[in-house]
């Protein structure tokens, strides 16, 4: 693909900004930021202690953990 | 529940040790872990400059991208 075919979204998740580059609409990479900074917020609530890095492997963990439950479901 | 039928599980995700403590088996955080693992060291090769709060924030988009796809094929 072409780089003018590429969607350019700026999004902030946990206090950071993101450029966001790819195939997807900017409405959805908004969505998915929201979904990881509000993640990231119940964690950090869970486990204040933990430092941002850790707070975010966790996320991903967690949505990880959701996708392949979710593929667990359809199969 | 009690905290005795909690699993506990320790797993290594980009070179750090995470306890993880839930319903899940081992081997379901296990897979958890390998692949936010492996979504890292992608992400990495293609962004090496990045700072591991912000990779591992982008490999939290990255699942949860993947979670809303698979998501909108089902429905």
């Amino acid at each position: 693909m072409s780089e003018q075919h590429k969607i350019h979204t700026v999004v902030d998740i946990y206090g950071n900004t993101y450029k966001m580059v790819g195939t997807e609409t900017s409405g959805h990479m908004r969505l998915v930021a929201s979904i990881v900074d509000s993640k990231m917020r119940e964690i950090n609530a869970l486990n204040p202690s933990l430092d941002q890095a850790k707070l975010a492997v966790l996320t991903a963990s967690n949505a990880v953990h959701d996708y392949l439950k979710l593929k667990e479901q359809v199969e």
